[in-house]
């Protein structure tokens, strides 16, 4: 049985209390927020506190607080030689104060409140210092349903960064094809079959494998159709840019 | 029963065919291609030509061929009066020669030529010039089993462009998220579950309401730290152009 303490009443937070919950040889013994208010509903199931200086003795403190105050939440937890963790794609293990046993457990999906998550298409990103702690955080990665791996900082980051580009800024493309549609009357639905199939290709092919249309084709014809056709100053560089770089990574050697 | 004649061999041909095979009121009588060898595998199912002049009496005339060549191909279909209609998300209506009827069938979808299809999730778009050929286009999409739409020459022609959006440049996207982690030895393979859970997202939300990350939040020391970690300039100034984009889409009022 591990015990685990749970700061903070994020996303990620919830999540991985509900997933202990259900887990069998995980105990969450306690869970502390700033604010008793986002934990209150989770009373019954488990002793919450506001008070850090009450935090109890625990085998692991899973701290998925926000990038900021990881360093000094970390620095405040009462106890020395413990393992405490961070849930951040972004911060740098030794940010937790060095008195502990430090480490990672870096969820790498995109996790919704209110929504429910089947953790097997949650990969857990797990960077540890000392070589002990990693088998804990992979058994506690593991009893959630996740899939692991072990990864180092340098790693992380880029992992971190890419799922920006996967993520944020694929989404920000969807936001651009719903804006041009909608202005002309046309209906963002209609591309929601294309958007899924687009996703689905890559869990199979390569992106490379997976490129078709104007840019790969290098069609000029059609590229200037559509920049002449885009109104606004911003979607007309994103379309220059990106277009630019497909013809750059499927680019036909010069002659 | 309606019967059909199709010119052009690449997938949009090829899906169109095998999706009239299985439709029980839909007759291909011929296939036509200017070159026979790529049709061959099918001339145990269906008159096969690569004579234009030799082409059959038909309802409908499906140009599945190259954007370049509609106008020309349209021009060379023996026949007057008739309903013809091409697949193309940006070529116009009225490309086709003017001796027809004309028409146009556009898939909103990537058809990849070897594996196989599911109408279902091909939004079929349909225009025409006269009245009369609408209906007899959209029973030919329905046969498929695809959802229809009808949408005038102004909505293909963004809907088109809001493909290249959210198909061929997310794609791109995911080949810079392959590129950025290969590179520092990370697996892109970790990435796949939130390309998909991004995708999956949009279709039950607006991409407006699922945007997360440091961009919408302006979390401008992790936009930072990303720029400092990416090597390629032009991965750089495509973080830093989408980035830009999200916040003027997510922006707080300016004080």
């Amino acid at each position: 049985m591990i015990s685990v303490v749970i700061l903070g009443a994020g996303n990620v937070a919830t999540h991985f209390f509900k997933g202990f919950e259900k887990a069998k040889d995980i105990s969450v013994i306690q869970w502390y927020n700033r604010s008793l208010a986002a934990i209150k509903p989770y009373a019954n199931a488990v002793e919450i506190t506001d008070d850090i200086s009450a935090l109890k003795a625990a085998d692991v403190y899973i701290l998925a607080v926000s990038d900021d105050v990881i360093a000094e939440v970390s620095h405040q937890i009462p106890f020395d030689d413990k393992l405490v963790v961070h849930t951040s794609g972004s911060v740098s293990v030794y940010d937790l104060d060095k008195k502990h046993k430090r480490g990672v457990l870096y969820p790498l999906q995109s996790l919704s409140k209110n929504s429910d998550v089947d953790f097997a298409n949650v990969p857990i990103c797990i960077e540890t210092i000392d070589k002990k702690s990693y088998p804990v955080l992979k058994h506690l990665a593991r009893s959630l349903g996740s899939p692991t791996k072990r990864i180092n900082s340098d790693q992380r980051r880029v992992l971190h960064l890419a799922a920006v580009f996967v993520n944020n800024f694929t989404n920000q493309l969807y936001r651009i094809g719903h804006e041009i549609t909608e202005h002309e009357g046309a209906e963002f639905d209609l591309l929601k079959p294309l958007i899924l199939e687009t996703a689905k290709k890559v869990q199979e092919m390569s992106p490379y494998k997976a490129q078709t249309g104007p840019a790969k084709r290098n069609d000029k014809k059609t590229i200037k159709k559509h920049l002449k056709l885009l109104e606004n100053e911003q979607h007309k560089a994103i379309y220059k840019l990106l277009t630019e770089s497909i013809i750059q990574t499927h680019g036909r050697k010069k002659l």
